[in-house]
């Protein structure tokens, strides 16, 4: 089954095999010497000089991570749908107060909104999430975190969940606090490994935020980080497929692996807007994945057992939107010539 | 490598491949049947009527979450080594407040010390580790449950992340609310998944307890697997080997592996005791790992790489033990044929 579905991606084959290599201890060299190799090229796919964090854990928990570490007591959360208000969610249940921004699903966020937001002060923290899977909008990033960075003592938490590794970020430059994201979006992994780039200032609030738990603590990582090992033990297969995968994007080139996600984006979204129309807010469409609002009111499901009889898979609408848009997502490892057959599947559904 | 570390495990080839198989969505019809086959299977393993979840963390994360979700202000963490130390220092880095009863490394818990301590009141649960991975001991937990069960508000929280799966253990009788383990010790997985079965009184509790975040909230969790599915993404391909390793158990037979498990230790240990002397309190001794006295101080790093260059690997000691022990494990799918191969390779040592 070749998955359109907005995570978890299709595996190459190639990859997925890696994961069957026999088992190491994560306590000897031959760990450490494969964390150590993997430390840089994973610094290199997030295009920065903070640290990276492997945590065994889906997006989700790293959202909690964020909050956990780098929230005393208040942050603001920028909600444009499922993802971003999952957060919102998560951040009373960490016992931390969370004000909502909030703009109607298929709109972006906009940087005046959170200037507006911010002046209010006794803010610790923002939370944004840079790609709405739930949406296909992407909101612009660099621009709200220009506005963050007028405000020193908040932190800039960002969810780049479904789009780094397709997308260029630039994290060093405008200070992204925490970058964080999942294995099986962008980078065409299976699922169960998360990563974050935590910037020297996240780290030293770390130090000032009671109450971290001890999973997802920032100190902790960091601890054995520098001895090139994690706190518990970690999804040692998982790295292992990491650590191919690695090596196969950056043989690709991050500039070429962007230019492609453009180009599918371009021919989905060219697709999609001919025979329906495009949810997300002009301007602000995702790169990665694609919502196309249902104006011709087909059936999704019968359209999906369509798709599955050739062996594709594409995504229904998210929670309230089901039946009334679609999701396609075009990320990872999948080419022109997949595009192609998917939309060729989808003109023949009658 | 044939791994005699306790945990991560050798993983069979044929689970290590299962790995391997093509991705599919989580919130699919593929998956939900997939997630709707293991968990009978699981919870035979377990022993248990009781709901079992699948995280996607080590044991440790489950160690954080019993906390999060059944402990309101305090319990009675119980400690004899490193791993039960983790669980003391968990406790109030989850905001909570944990009274610690020692004893020695090396020795075990005894019921009557929990009975003392348990008289002060005011304990919403006690902790215990099962079966220390660090010492080798392995604590009565039957006889200590009993003595938890006479405090009816009192739950019992269990790591048996390095027994379960090679001992019985009794879930649903003596009444244990929380019993956790993880994937790559006894269970012959690959690591990157913990599993707990949870009570419906452990469930209340949840309920009843604020700042349980999301990650790790047993009302997540629950909600989710009455629709097969998990909150978050989980490790799919560690899925697709439980699925098909937890057959193997089943075929082999519960009692079996028990056995199996219990005949290793007496190999081992007999051995041992021939040779070194063994550091765990006589009548507590562990039946999936052995931890040997070094009285002959040999060097045990030494050890190590001659054993490496024959494919071999045990562990050093634990922490503060390191040089002064080093531990054997005889757990997942080692066989005896495996178990005489490493003490013949030992005995060649000099």
């Amino acid at each position: 089954m070749q998955l359109f579905i907005p995570g978890p991606v299709t595996v190459s084959p190639e990859v997925a095999a890696a994961q069957a290599q026999p088992m190491i201890g994560h306590r000897g060299s031959d760990f450490e010497t494969l964390f150590a190799r993997i430390q840089p090229k994973l610094r290199q796919v997030f295009a920065t000089r903070n640290r990276v964090y492997i945590s065994t854990s889906s997006g989700t928990g790293l959202q909690e991570a964020a909050v956990r570490n780098c929230v005393g007591r208040c942050c603001l959360n920028l909600v444009n749908g499922a993802f971003s208000e999952r957060w919102h969610e998560i951040t009373p249940a960490n016992g931390k107060e969370g004000i909502k921004l909030e703009a109607p699903w298929g709109q972006a966020i906009h940087p005046e909104q959170v200037e507006k937001a911010l002046a209010q002060g006794g803010f610790d923290a923002v939370t944004v999430v840079h790609n709405e899977t739930s949406t296909g909008v992407m909101n612009p990033l660099a621009e709200i975190a220009a506005v963050v960075q007028r405000h020193p003592d908040v932190l800039l938490l960002v969810d780049a969940v479904s789009s780094l590794g397709g997308v260029a970020i630039d994290c060093d430059g405008p200070g992204l606090d925490v970058l964080l994201t999942s294995s099986q979006k962008c980078l065409g992994l299976p699922p169960g490994l998360a990563f974050c780039a935590v910037s020297d200032r996240a780290l030293a609030r770390a130090r000032t935020v009671p109450n971290r738990g001890y999973y997802f603590d920032f100190l902790e990582l960091e601890k054995y980080l520098l001895r090139n090992q994690t706190p518990a033990t970690p999804a040692i297969s998982l790295l292992f497929a990491l650590d191919v995968q690695l090596d196969r994007m950056l043989a690709e080139g991050l500039s070429a692996r962007y230019a492609r996600h453009a180009r599918l984006a371009a021919r989905v979204q060219g697709w999609a807007a001919e025979r329906y129309a495009l949810f997300a807010e002009e301007g602000y469409r995702s790169l990665t994945v694609t919502t196309v609002t249902n104006t011709r009111q087909i059936d999704v499901r019968a359209l999906n057992r369509h798709l599955r009889a050739q062996g594709m898979a594409i995504s229904d609408g998210y929670g309230k939107l089901k039946g009334q848009t679609f999701r396609i997502a075009h990320m990872g490892d999948t080419t022109e010539a997949d595009i192609e057959r998917l939309l060729t599947a989808m003109d023949g559904f009658k």
